[in-house]
């Protein structure tokens, strides 16, 4: 007989000091891609939690890190797939977290550490899942069950979209369940249609062989000068990006995404709290903040130029660097955009500026009818007591596209442990332990229907 | 009886060596006074330097560092002063010194550290005078001798204004020979009239309480971008600087200037070489490089915002800082640019960015028909056997203003050790060792005639 949810509830609960234990062990390795610091030790870590578990493990490598591949079979000929990531974003700058990255911390009810929402929290209440469903039956899983676990999301996923070009058979799958899903500051549950795609590059100016004395400024060519009007020639005081075609592609909200940003709740009060904020990019008030993610956004990720210590130092840098990230709305493509950004520097007399590609992901979308995503709207309100809500399009990217189109156009879903307040990708991540019980809640009664749907 | 120039010549000579290796003992010893590091030994070492020579030293504590203060008496009544420092430029970045900057290293007759020229070398030079004009004499110097040697002058010479101020009696002087002299590249001494202002200031931009994901990019206030803004407030791709009034006080060259610029040599070639210059600012080229002295610069020193690292971090910048100098021309004064500053800054909306004053130095002029000036130039061109040079303003700074004025408008001239390209401020800064000889053999000559000027 299949398990009731009341019994997979309390699976859960009674193992949940377990499962945040299993949390912060691997939270305590450090697995940052962006320097390679630990990211072999976190793979490991990762397979030993598979293989406690007896599922069947592949770690292969790539040219960058290795991707895990975990299977385990079920009694319906239907696969779900879960992609995560054991990678994780770098954890400077380190004087601004309250307790250590990677010394784990539980207070006020929440786990703190880098990885702790994303995505190594979410990884083990999904992994805390299938141990509830697999306990309750006795027998095999109702659905067949994979995991892709890769080791640089955090980077941009060089690597993902060739490997599973390379192993579609090992990953065939009937619908799969990503990473970094929210609810939102009230509780509800968050579904996601969509992701943006993301073009990261590296601008270098290079002016002068060495710095030079400031003395000579009225003369020498400075870099961090340069690199100011380059910034200015891609993104006006108007938000508007000056990249000539970069609009080209890019699709309006249509009217039922209209409809579901009205449906939404205003982010304002949330935001302006969170991030200490006193006027939003244009102005941008209410639910104008969500609806604006459907517009494509060029984002200095950091700029490096001259004397970076204390006091000053009277030179002219003969060097500048930016890192920027532009995130891309459907049908926006990356490849497009680079070369557009290279005829657009060339144009405005910038072509010495070194352009480098850091990485790249497509925007994906999925159907607001597709029977996962009822399934996925359905158990979550029943696990979070709320009706659900559905986001036409989020502003971050993630390497969906690399699965879903390859994979047979697979629905795919985003049901997580996140919250908005939680600081991903900044100082004191955390994740709430409560959203990590509701989202094992929630998964569990995923994989307990998925088979036959 | 008194030495002849050729007995003076002879002593420095014979002592050559002995005078090197004082400069690289002092050379070895750092004094950052941006950071701090090594700033009160290498005080004590100057110190040391004096005593070794009988000087009458007084070490003065200042707010910030120790300011000696080393006195001769002379036959005559008259009283010449030297200014030099005891401080250094930050030796970042290392990675680019062939050998280490604080480990001197004598290489193809150049002496390499960081301070060779700017300012130890220089200040070793001075007592290697000093001691070949007392040696041949036998007796009292035939003039009154001071030496200044502060410990800020990198990082703006906040306290020297005050300190003449406060020991006007001490200083008492009939004349003064400033810091940082230079030869040209075809062995030409260089006599300068005048040195401009600076006002080094530090702009804070802070759009949120900490860094956000840059999946919110169009929603989230970038820092980055708005310092972007703030900079192109400050000057324009023509190279004008934006802040309203900023040009009332600056003077333009007089004919006198017009005329000296064009009996200098065309400095094109020589930039180009050293810093590897393709276009200059404002596409200025020849003898026009020279001239444009006379425009004030904004200067970026440096921009620091975001991630730093390597590879990629997808975050939005909560805070951004930038360091800039403003080199001013007579008449130019850095309180009213300051003010003017500040109040374009809020009349353009940017009353939230953060102003802090880094240092000040004002711009200072000397006459060309100085009896000082002229023995310079004099005995300049008898000792590098070629026609002086004479510069109308150069684009440097220094506490010289705290000087002239304060001390009774004496008259200030700057004979010195370095060379165009001795990487003033950079890695591989160096001094060439027969720079400093002649440098030595031309402070001696002054030395020996200024008391019957």
């Amino acid at each position: 007989m299949n398990p009731t949810a009341a019994e997979l509830d309390l699976f859960l609960l009674e193992h949940l000091d377990d499962y945040i234990a299993e949390t912060s062990e691997l939270c305590a390795q450090p697995s940052v891609s962006a320097t390679g610091e630990g990211v072999l030790a976190c793979a490991g870590l990762v397979e030993i939690m598979f293989e406690r578990r007896q599922f069947a493990v592949n770690k292969i490598p790539t040219d960058g890190n290795p991707i895990i591949v975990a299977r385990l079979g079920g009694a319906s000929p239907r696969t779900l797939l879960f992609y995560n990531h054991y990678d994780v974003q770098p954890p400077e700058p380190l004087e601004l977290w309250t307790t250590p990255p990677f010394q784990p911390t539980v207070r006020d009810g929440a786990l703190y550490a880098r990885g702790a929402i994303d995505d190594k929290g979410e990884l083990i209440a999904r992994l805390a899942a299938v141990d509830a469903v697999r306990a309750l039956h006795g027998g095999p899983l109702p659905c067949g069950i994979t995991f892709v676990v890769e080791g640089e999301e955090e980077i941009g996923s060089p690597h993902i979209a060739q490997f599973v070009r390379d192993h579609k058979e090992l990953l065939a799958c009937h619908g799969a369940i990503w990473e970094q899903g929210y609810v939102d500051a009230g509780g509800r549950p968050i579904n996601t249609l969509g992701v943006r795609g993301i073009l990261a590059v590296q601008l270098t100016v290079r002016t002068m062989s060495l710095d030079a004395h400031s003395g000579g400024a009225h003369m020498l060519p400075s870099a961090a000068w340069r690199l100011v009007r380059v910034l200015d020639s891609l993104k006006g005081p108007d938000e508007r990006i000056r990249i000539p075609g970069f609009y080209d592609s890019a699709l309006p909200p249509s009217a039922l995404d209209e409809q579901l940003f009205e449906a939404m709740p205003d982010p304002e009060a949330e935001l302006r709290a969170e991030y200490g904020v006193r006027e939003f990019v244009g102005g941008l008030r209410g639910k104008d903040l969500e609806r604006a993610v459907f517009s494509p956004t060029c984002n200095i990720q950091g700029i490096t130029t001259g004397y970076q210590g204390g006091g000053m130092k009277t030179v002219i840098p003969h060097e500048a660097t930016v890192k920027i990230d532009f995130r891309l709305v459907p049908e926006q493509d990356p490849d497009d955009i680079f070369a557009k950004l290279r005829a657009h520097l060339d144009a405005q007399g910038f072509a010495d500026v070194e352009l480098t590609r850091l990485g790249a992901m497509w925007p994906v979308r999925v159907s607001a009818d597709d029977p996962l995503v009822k399934l996925c709207i359905r158990t979550g309100e029943e696990v979070y007591g709320k009706p659900a809500l559905v986001e036409p399009l989020v502003g971050g990217s993630s390497p969906v596209y690399a699965f879903a189109k390859p994979l047979g156009g697979i629905p795919v879903i985003r049901p997580g442990v996140g919250h908005y307040a939680g600081r991903t990708h900044a100082p004191d991540e955390h994740m709430l332990i409560e959203n990590f019980a509701n989202a094992a809640r929630h998964i569990a009664r995923i994989v307990e229907e998925f088979g036959s749907l």
